[in-house]
């Protein structure tokens, strides 16, 4: 399932369409009961869906979770956790191959960079937005909404920490309908998150790469994690109580949780951008990224151990993209875009006219920029963990000098603390594997920028990638947590005077970085910001407001029911079952099982339903969300969608578009009668 | 420069378009001397013709070359002779990286896989083959037509050995225009070859993957060969003289040889085959194998030592993938080529109407099997040398055991020579390398056919595609020349007793691979020769015969001139000079200089040109072409295109296509100069 990637995040948001079947992805306040009502004849109410918010929770490496015990037990996918088992895993533990199990609350493991939050309430801004940005040109207007917002998150940060009920909170700014509205999002934050239980990877991910984005399907895609605040478990009351049985066929279904990304309502000329220029680009690039690291991981044990999550990473985006790239090239999805939009476009009339074509003139201009961009201010040139920190280093001292709502938008104060987190966690730093990834995207940065470009010229006038990698991360320091914490808190004048080459590289090239990126904010967000905004306002005018956002990372509930599809005039049944994962096995990963599973087999039922399907509509982020049944009972947990759901992105399409979770039968038996997990399996059914 | 593949030859041809400008590749019996006097002013009667025909080389490896000398001295590309130098080099002498300079005859060195052929005479049978196949049934005709050709091609060969003026010939069919005309190519085989000259690979191909397809440029990416009779050097009288001062900027110049493959005249369905089908395909399985190819390359000397002609070759092929499908995203290409098919379809009228859309029907049944046959039938599944030994020998046996006519045209008697001759050469087979092919394609075999197809279940129901690679490659005994002579001698029977796993594994899927076979000649190839064949007779009627076939790896003269381009509103200069290259140059590959050149620089004029460009319409298999003049006489050495030739496969563009030429300057200047090779330089020079 597709986790969100920094990437994913550059593309600007576009508004949703209305909807029809079971698609959507709704915010708690917009939710369409009467249509849920009417349908599935079940009553979903504002208690529910209160409810399901304060138990869900957002991971902000990309994904969901829920609260399934008052403990603060958060139930995700593994999926979800292996950067932290990769984090805390060593050349003699590996977490991810093993699993992980605390057998008592005090042999939780702090995961290293995780945080979590849950959203505790929202605020409708957009009057405060709108005024401030009334009359301005494009780019003036870009500039003055990101400050106005930076502006109102650390007011209404500061504010809630005089609020004696809710306790602090962040607050984040989210433009919905592609601009039409804004809001505060204000979230608890919980920056303690410890690991309780992960199963061995090979059941976790069953079948790897071929099959994901299959079904059927057997992954046991679940992980334990535990929220602690002073050093305690969390008092979480708002939890989900847990329906062992799982939901029969046909039974309404819903899931909570934080889609990253959707384009439902992109204009043709983005769709043709995203098809000709950035989907074929990103494939290109993260394939030949994958054979490398793919064929590295078999010069050794160590090598494969630490390969493991990023391979896994870029293996999922890759069939992300190159689903993408099928629904992209489907003549049919250009032909019904080009017919709605010149539908909208004669209902908003010729006042609304220009909104496309700024639209279409900024990706114009967004093409001739887009490789520079990519490869030196969206980092694909510098492909490195190391090169990260000495951006943020260098990055982060200049903005912190100055005023808020003037700094770049990832250094604003609500996003400071997520920054630092990450930057200064003692994580593992592996320096063949940085050569491998920095040699690699210093390779392609030559490569689609041209031996002859400045930057390239200025880097590899007597170096090769490898030779200028070799050097870069065998002579930083930045792999030690102390030296960035000493330039993190030495500011500008540390950054300055540091010698350190990676800091002197992300220094150097910073400047050029910057100006493409003020090109992008100007020519190119500015344009479609205010394009999207004034397309908002049409499609309102049109369409009324019974319609949903396009997906941005924030918390929403679709619904939809357990059902299978027919799949080349084929039906594939909804549920599938224990028997088969042990015929499928092959002894040879990504097929082999663990010992355990294998020693278990004579003692587990064969039909113990394992993976299901379902209509709801999700996306990647919704990983890890809690599917629960009209009484906000849990019946499933999301890992994936099935190869259809990629082009869930585009449009929804009910007849084949499928999420996958996994049974809460199979969870339980694992627990119980696999890893022996009684403590655990006590802790989740106690709370019914 | 792309150099021909085997899988380029899977698409159908189809009939090129009416010539404007300075486009068109053709054919010497309709080479359009009216036009070429009015641009240019010059004479090309039959007589410049038939020399220019006799003095061109085919090598059957995919490029061209020229007879230079009366001895049998042939100059073409040094890519094009990669593959000869790393069949020639060993772990002590790596023949690519230090080039290779026979300073006597005797010390020239045979390439064990070489075979060049000289076109001799041309027949049309057009009559004989519509004969044959009129009033058949499309799967029927598409049979007959084969096995027509077969036998035609037989009796020719079998009659030139009577003849006493040309000695014996291969007789080769040869379908121009769409299947609008059939032609026997009657060729003198030269296969004794061997190596002359060749500069380091450093300077050769300079500027490496990064500046290929780019101009300007700084490649003496030349080589000489030469042809043996009987042990001795053949006579070529019939050869090109040298002009060393090279051509002036403007003047018409002229290119022989053999390009491989174009579509100009694709159907519309047809181009969007390859825009979402087999396009994406090749890239994505290729930018994987470059990054696995790559890494390898970097685990020693040995392994980057080998790597060097593979990865010199995908890294090419890539790069005119990448260039395909841009030019396919380009809508107004789709646009122009939707106007000329219905422009024709309406001058063609009703009862042509049908010629479309069978080639319609074919192509969705095309992308129904596409997958599987790629990957079993054609051998996407198996990357591997010894793999196809065993295939050859699998089929090679039961093919010989058929009437000629009767077989897969590939074992027909005309191309028998060819298999056996590459089959059976002893050339280096690199274990290691081997598996990491061998394990990639398997995987992908997997990823793609799913890990649930019936012969991936039979392949990995308890084997990795590494294990799987690992046995397969180390107890197989096909790298033995020896074995596979007792194999190819000892037929069917030889065959079917053999246990050697990697026959077995070719036995094993040959079924089903030629299952796939069928359906493909059946479903695809049949109705779309069909139909290209009624779409011919249309363009015929609508357009006359003043129209060049697209390109097929058959002999063909283009013309042009030499001139630069603009470039984003920049005048690109025709020519490169010498001073620049070692402005260029950073020490480290594939910008570093071999030291003879280094040492040289002092005494080389900096003004010397080194590679120029002209509006020669030429692609992949012109490779190694002679340049002439309007007087016959050498003035260049062609290998490579601009960036914008390789839309060329769809289309010629006057304003950007450009061919890129070595300056026969610089090769003089190189082997005088830098290599000492004055022997050489006289025989070229003593030839005027």
């Amino acid at each position: 399932m597709q986790r969100l990637t920094s990437l994913s995040l550059l593309v600007a948001l576009t508004l949703a369409s209305v909807a029809h079947a079971d698609e959507g992805m709704w915010t708690t306040f917009n939710f369409p009961k009467a249509a849920v009502k009417q349908k599935y004849g079940v009553d979903i109410d504002d208690a529910w869906l209160k409810k399901a918010q304060r138990a869900t929770t957002r991971h902000e490496s990309g994904c969901t979770g829920s609260f399934i015990s008052g403990d603060g037990l958060v139930m995700t996918n593994h999926h979800c956790v292996v950067e932290c088992l990769a984090e805390l895993s060593t050349p003699q533990s590996d977490l991810i191959g093993e699993g992980f199990h605390a057998r008592q609350r005090s042999a939780e493991r702090k995961c290293p960079t995780e945080i979590l939050s849950v959203l505790i309430d929202t605020e409708n801004v957009t009057a405060k937005v709108t005024a401030a940005t009334t009359g301005l040109a494009d780019s003036k207007a870009n500039e003055v909404r990101k400050q106005t917002l930076s502006k109102l998150e650390a007011e209404c940060t500061a504010a809630s920490k005089k609020n004696r009920t809710t306790g602090p909170l962040e607050c984040e700014s989210v433009s919905l309908y592609q601009g039409g509205e804004y809001h505060l999002y204000k979230y608890k934050r919980y920056d303690d998150v410890r690991m309780v239980f992960a199963p061995h990877d090979s059941i976790a991910a069953f079948g790897g790469d071929p099959d994901n984005f299959n079904f059927p399907r057997w992954c046991l895609d679940f992980s334990l994690l535990r929220v602690y605040e002073n050093d305690k478990p969390a008092r979480t009351p708002e939890h989900l109580t847990w329906r062992t049985e799982g939901p029969s066929a046909g039974e309404p279904v819903f899931v909570i949780g934080h889609p990253g990304n959707t384009n439902r309502l992109y204009t043709v000329s983005q769709l043709k951008f995203q098809r000709d220029t950035s989907v074929p680009s990103y494939i290109i690039r993260n394939t030949e990224y994958r054979g490398r690291v793919t064929q590295w991981a078999k010069s050794g044990a160590e090598p494969a151990r630490i390969s493991q999550d990023p391979l896994m990473h870029v293996q999922n985006s890759l069939k992300v993209y190159r689903g993408f790239q099928e629904a992209l090239l489907d003549d049919a999805l250009f032909d019904a875009k080009n017919q709605q939009e010149q539908q909208l476009k004669s209902q908003a009339g010729a006042a609304f006219a220009s909104a496309w074509t700024d639209i279409d003139k900024a990706q114009t201009r967004y093409r001739e920029i887009y490789t520079r961009y990519l490869y030196l201010e969206g980092g694909a040139g510098f492909n490195s963990k190391l090169f990260s920190y000495a951006r943020q280093l260098v990055r982060g001292a200049a903005e912190r000098s100055k005023a808020n709502e003037l700094r770049l938008r990832e250094y604003a104060a609500s996003n400071l603390p997520k920054v630092a987190a990450s930057l200064l966690a003692a994580t593992p730093v592996h320096a063949d594997f940085e050569q491998v990834t920095l040699s690699f995207s210093l390779d392609k940065l030559r490569e689609n920028l041209g031996p002859d470009d400045p930057v390239v010229r200025q880097l590899l006038s007597s170096e090769s990638p490898d030779s200028l990698a070799e050097k870069l991360i065998t002579q930083t320091k930045l792999s030690d947590p102390a030296v960035r914490k000493a330039l993190w808190d030495g500011g500008i004048a540390a950054v300055n005077a540091s010698t350190d080459p990676m800091i002197v590289l992300a220094r150097d090239i910073d400047p050029g970085a910057r100006a493409l990126r003020k090109i992008y904010e100007d020519e190119v967000q500015a344009p479609v910001a205010s394009g999207q905004e004034r397309i908002a306002k049409a499609r309102f005018a049109a369409l009324g407001t019974n319609i949903y956002p396009d997906a941005n990372f924030t918390l929403r509930v679709s619904y939809g029911a357990v059902q299978g599809w027919k799949e080349l005039g084929e039906d594939v049944a909804p549920f599938s079952t224990l028997a088969r994962l042990y015929e499928r096995t092959t002894g040879k990963a990504p097929f082999s099982l663990p010992q355990v599973w294998l020693d278990a087999r004579s003692k587990l039922d064969p039909n113990t339903p394992f993976d299901y399907v379902t209509t709801n509509d999700i996306v990647g982020g919704n990983s890890g969300s809690p599917v629960v049944d009209a009484k906000g009972r849990v019946v499933g947990l999301a890992f994936d969608g099935n190869i259809h759901s990629i082009a869930g992105t585009y449009w929804y399409d009910e007849r084949d578009n499928r999420a996958v979770a996994v049974h809460p039968r199979i969870i339980i038996t694992a627990l119980r009668d696999v890893y022996d997990a009684g403590a655990i399996v006590d802790e989740i059914l106690r709370t019914k």
